[in-house]
This record gives C-alpha cells, sequence and structure tokens, in this order.
C-alpha cells in the first residue's frame, strides 16, 4: 500500500469542519445525525467523528477543511455486483421490446451464454478496461467499496481471469474490492446440462485452485430451477467451508426453493434477492445473523411484482442491505443512488433503511464491519461529502449525483 | 447571439468523419442507421449527413475531426420539465415512506403548496442557481433542447420571474429554452378553492401581460379533478389563441376527464401523460398531428398501475415523445436517459421509440421540428457523440452516461 505509507509520512491530522455528518454508527439513533460536527481523520484511519464542539485538540500539525455545512456519509458500499463482464445485452432487450421469443433471442445470440462466450474470448487486460468504466461511474457516486463476482467464466481459466481483473481494480483506483467465486451461476453449455459434474469441478478443481492463489474473499451461488438445487449448493459450501471461505447466495430470487434457509446454515455473509422468502427462512436469517441483499434493479428490470418480504426482515431484525446486481443480463445499473431510490420506491424502504443498506449493512454484508460503513474512531477513513441539504435527498432524487467529494483511507 | 457570430466569422467548414450515425431523418427506415458515416457542418447547421463516401467536396479550409467510429445522434430533447422550482420535497418522500397520513405531510409543510411558498420565496438569481444544476445535469446527457414551465408561481409576479429564469437559462448556456406558462397549474391558496376566478386572472391579467414581455412560447394546463376542469382549461387555450400562442395540457394521467381531445381540438402541440386516454381521445390526437409525450418517471414516482395507451397510439400513428417530467413532487428525475429506459421498460416502447421520443418527436413537441430533432441537412447543428457499441446502448443502460461530447448550434 504505497499511497498509504506515503500517506503516513506525509500528511498531518486533517479534520473536516463546519460539517454535517449522519455517521451511521451503530449505537446512534437513526442514522447518526449531527448537525454541526467534525471529522478528524490520521493516516488511513478515522480518529474523531462527532459535535465540532467535542473535538479532540490538536496532537501536532493539522489541516483543515472547511465543509461549508455539507453532509458527510460513510463511503457507499455496493455488496452486490457482476461489475466484470465483457460485452453487453442491449441488443437482447431490444429484440425483447419488439416482441421477440426466447427462442429467437437465442438465435440472435442472445441469452447469459451470450456474456459467457465474450468473457471468455476476452483478455483480462479487456476485462479491466471495460469494467473500469462501470468501477468509474461507482466511485464518482461515492462508492469506496464494491464486491466483484465472477461467474461468466464457469471454467477454471476464465474465472481466474475474472477474479484477477477484479484485483486488479483494486489496485488501478481507490476502493475495496471484496472478490467473490460464482462458479456455480449456470451450467456451462459443454456440460450439456449435467449440473453435477459440474459441481464436481467447481469444488473438486476451481475452488481449491482459484483459493490457492488467494482470489477468493467468499463464495456465492444461484440456487434456482434453473440453476442449482440446494443439495448442490450444499456441496459448494462445505467445500468453501474446508478453505475457511465465508459464503453468500442468489436465493429465492423466482421461486422458494429454501435458498436462504440454506445460506442461514451456513452462516452466510449474505442472502440475496430473497423476493420469495417466507418467515421460516427469515428466521433463519435472523439466527445466523445473515444480511439480506435486496437488488430493486432486477426487479425493476424484469417487471417482478413479487415483492421482497420486508416486513418480516423488519420483524425479526435482519440486516438489510441495497445493492446494485450490476449485470449485463438482468439489471445494467451502476449506479448505487438509484439503486437506493428503486428500494424506496418499490420496496418502500425507508430512507434511513435505503442508507443503512448502502453502508453499515452492506459492510456486514462484507464481513467488513469493524472496517468500513460508519463514522466511528478507528475506522478506516472512508467517507463521501455530499452537495445536499438533507440525507434524505441521496434516496429522493432519481438520476441525479451531488457528490462534492470522495475520500478512500484518508485520501 | 455572439457565440453564432463569432463562430460564422472564424470556423470554417467542420466535418466528423469515421462515425456511424443515426440521423432519425423523416424519410429513413427505423432511425436511420449510417455505419461509415460523415457529418458536415458549417457555421451553425448542418450541410450534410449521410455515408462518407457522398460527403461533399470541401468548399474552403475544413477541420476534420476523427470519431473513431463514435455515434452521433441528434441532440437530445427534453419536452416536458418543471425545471425551475425551489426547494425539494425530500423530506416529504421520507415522511410517506414512513407511513405519514396526506394530514402529517401537510402539517409537515409538504405537498405543492411547500414548493409554491419557496419559489415565491426566491429571487431570480436563486431559481436560476438551484434551476442551473438540473440543467447542467441534462446538458451532460446531451440535452440540445429543453422546455420548462412555469406554474410553481400562479401569481403574476413569481410565473414572470420563473419564466425569466428560464430565459436567462438560455442564455447561460449552451441550450434551446422553450418557456411555457403553466399558470393554470394548481388553485393558489389565496384563491380558496375559486377555481374560475383564478382563471379570471390567468386569462386576463397573467396571460397577457406575459405574453406582451415576450417571456412564453406555449400555454400548458393541467386537466384533472385536483385541478381545472375542461371549460376552464378551453378558457385558457381560447386566450392563448388570441395572443397567437400554440398550446400543450397534461391530461389524462389520473383519470379521463377528455383532456386529450379537449387538446386535440385546440390543435395542441402536445398531450402529456395520457395514462387514462381512451381509443376516441387517442384517434383525436392523430387527426389533429398532437404529439403525445409520456412520461415515465411520474408513472414509477407514483407506482402507477394504468399504462398509456402505447398500443392505441402506435395503431393510430400518434407521434410519440419521452420526457423527464422533471419536477420536486412527482418526478424528481433529471435523466432523460433514464426516461427512456423507464419508458421501454414499463411502457414497453421499443428502443426506436424511445430514441425518436426524445429527438424527432420531441422537437415536434416544441414545435420546432424544422429546425432541430433530426440530423438532416438545413437544420441547426444539434448533436451528440456517444461511447457506444450500438444506439440501443442509450435506452438499455440504467443510471449510466455514455456522453462523449456535445454540440449546439455547431460548437
Ligand atoms: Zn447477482
Ligand atoms: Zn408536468
Amino acid at each position: 500500500m504505497t499511497a498509504t505509507a506515503i500517506d503516513r509520512q506525509s500528511s498531518p491530522e486533517r479534520v473536516w469542519r463546519n460539517a454535517r455528518l449522519a455517521t451511521l454508527a451503530h449505537g446512534a439513533r437513526g442514522i447518526g445525525l449531527v448537525t454541526q460536527g467534525a471529522l478528524l481523520i490520521r493516516g488511513e484511519r478515522i480518529v474523531f467523528a462527532g459535535p465540532e464542539r467535542e473535538l479532540p485538540p490538536a496532537s501536532g500539525a493539522r489541516d483543515e477543511i472547511d465543509c461549508e455545512g455539507r453532509w458527510i456519509t460513510p463511503g457507499l458500499v455496493d455488496c452486490h455486483t457482476h461489475l466484470i463482464h465483457a460485452g453487453n445485452r442491449a441488443r437482447e432487450f431490444e429484440l425483447r421490446l419488439r416482441g421477440a421469443t426466447y427462442q429467437e433471442i437465442a438465435a440472435a445470440g442472445g441469452g447469459i451464454i451470450s456474456t459467457l462466450r465474450a468473457t471468455r474470448a476476452a483478455t483480462k487486460e479487456q476485462l479491466v478496461a471495460d469494467a473500469l468504466r462501470r468501477l468509474d461511474a461507482a466511485i464518482d457516486e461515492g462508492v469506496t467499496a464494491i464486491e466483484i463476482k465472477s461467474g461468466y467464466g464457469l471454467d477454471l481459466e476464465t474465472e481466474r481471469r475474472m477474479l484477477q481483473a477484479a484485483r486488479e481494480l483494486g489496485r488501478l483506483r481507490k476502493v475495496h474490492v471484496h472478490t467473490t467465486f460464482l462458479g456455480a451461476h449456470a451450467v456451462p453449455p459443454e456440460m450439456s446440462g449435467d449440473a453435477d459434474a459440474y459441481i464436481d469441478s467447481v469444488v473438486g478443481t476451481m475452488l481449491p485452485a482459484l483459493a490457492a492463489d488467494g482470489l477468493i474473499d467468499s463464495v456465492d451461488g444461484f440456487c434456482e430451477h434453473i440453476a442449482f438445487s440446494p443439495a448442490q449448493m450444499s456441496r459448494v459450501f462445505e467445500a468453501a467451508a474446508k478453505h475457511g471461505l465465508r459464503v453468500r447466495l442468489h436465493a429465492d430470487q423466482l421461486s422458494n426453493l429454501g435458498g436462504a434457509r440454506l445460506a442461514a446454515e451456513h452462516a452466510a455473509l449474505s442472502a440475496d434477492h430473497l423476493e420469495y422468502s417466507d418467515e421460516a427462512s427469515v428466521e433463519a436469517l435472523a439466527r445466523a445473523a445473515t444480511v439480506a441483499v435486496l437488488l430493486p434493479g432486477a426487479f425493476y428490470f424484469l417487471r417482478e411484482t413479487t415483492l421482497p418480504p420486508v416486513a418480516l426482515l423488519r420483524r425479526h431484525g435482519v440486516p438489510i442491505a441495497v445493492a446494485t446486481d450490476c449485470n449485463p443480463g438482468t439489471s445494467p445499473l451502476t449506479s448505487l443512488l438509484l439503486a437506493m431510490n428503486m428500494a424506496a420506491t418499490q420496496f418502500r424502504l425507508t430512507v434511513e433503511e435505503c442508507l443503512i443498506g448502502t453502508t453499515r449493512a452492506a459492510a456486514r454484508a462484507l464481513g467488513l464491519e469493524s472496517e468500513i460503513g460508519t463514522l466511528e474512531a478507528g475506522k478506516l477513513a472512508d467517507f463521501a461529502v455530499w452537495d445536499i441539504d438533507a440525507p434524505a435527498e441521496l434516496v429522493y432524487r432519481i438520476g441525479s449525483n451531488p457528490l462534492h467529494s470522495r475520500f478512500w483511507r484518508g485520501r
């Protein structure tokens, strides 16, 4: 971490004064509003976040930044993306709007297979260059940590290339990248529908090799009739456990196969989508302290009508995160701010739930709740400064971006 | 037009070569695709738009720009906005998500009244500064012409200030502003619900004064149970005709009062919203050559379920435009690209309909179809250059902006 080393040597303390804060701190009421606040940074860590009158005295040189009343929040965390992929599915989108059938779209080269083919054909450099445009859009909106899944390779070499590309993105930009191995995304065409045989190679070959390369931060799957059964996902999760890796799951999106319950049984970091989850599943998530990640972009794009069980999630105290699900087939969405508006408009999440869902709860979905996601002493200094009059504007506005400035590890 | 005068003196011809064009030209098939195209500009006008091999020889000095295969479309036209307003309604949005009742929101200062009060209290300079942020967001997405309505003053002085602010925006930025007088937006509170008396002042005082000031390009109203009846709107339209002004109407959004039919009878430039329009109304629009302006942002934000009659509009050949309806109460949306995606996703407009709807048809809704909205010889050189592989990407992507560069009147 060269930048950080330089930072520690040359930077004095820095304080952002005359700010309004939404700390999102755990103990705080609501989203931790501080109306006359200050944020004190030393190196890459937060030293103080609270009322300006309680600001600790300077321990040496101290730079001061006047925020002119602007709002500061934790940096945003997008905890579910398929940011790395080649090609796009605009043509398929166009054909579908013209009323094309599934067969016609497949004949025109559409569907996940088209993304698979394009991704397998792309070099690591091409994958990085293409994803950088999407990553930069996220960064421009104040995102400081992002999860990126593999899953468009479905063979060892391409899955490795995707995860390497994800790591490379984290070196190229001031952002934390959490890599997720999503080998169990779909059965690749060369397996002729033999899902069990493909899972053999996921758990026997891909997962061990990629874990040994240090490319996996967590392991994901798609549990659905059109993908993998709970029994098949169990095998993947058991393999992950052997490698000391936490898991997450695309669960209960289109039907209830018990995916969320399965995720909870494996102490998953998150269970994602959840439109069809029932109360028993929600109770299981609560017991396991698994985060429910809601993905309103896919709900919107697919014109779904079955809402995720928000009332049940609230009643049982399941932490709720909100993410973009950025992917070419079902959510070509790069804006986490817009995902918040969609979560409020479509799912009726409150403003506070949306803000928690893209900071504190999203950090927890990445297993990073002790390092990021709130403005609290000791945490990494990842934060965003906004040209707004109230935090609610971050959720209320549709398709605009009031970011003033953004800091990652204090810089 | 100082900039234009300078342009004409100093600029030679300029040609954008190695481009892909969507000309949107009237006679062309679909959206007028040209795969190896060129765009030739002299001064502020287009001289040629078509296949590069047919490019006319230079008549003197000629600058060449290599587009490197990028796509060029006409500049986008947002033909329905309430861009000028003070304050925002984020607090109201927040309360509603918490389940607040109408009374609680009114008590907390919500509703159109809150925008009215804030707008009346704002200076022209404040209105301009606030709207500039929204206008710049539109410009950043390739918008080169925009309609801006009054209607949050509902008294002569504030309506004048709003329209003056709109004109000022057109001087401050390289964009064409079409001003619309929307005095008949709501009955102001001081009229105690006497809509007829308020219409007296709209037609007897406001309209004549503002028309004399040269501040009105067209006249609009809100025809709905909660606003004005067809009989009241007829009085406004008759007054507009006396001043030689074309009209448009917020029609059939929440119920069918015959608003679209009324608009057609008055040869309106556009009838807007139209969720509840029936076939007789659509036939009337077709006969009057009135543009149907669809506003998917309001449909989305209000969680409406009754779709506008797209099949009827197609069958009867009514031109369809798509706009943001940017306003603080029901569509806090500044992104016309996102409005296109919403029109496709929610209303099932095709990609071509969305692109026509934000260029050629939108220009027609402003009465400017002979000057802008297509890439054709003789038209003003308003165009956008995009980093995309196909025009469908402009509709398919959600919340991203692939604009490469933008030109207004050739500059
Ligand atoms: Zn996903
Ligand atoms: Zn409107």
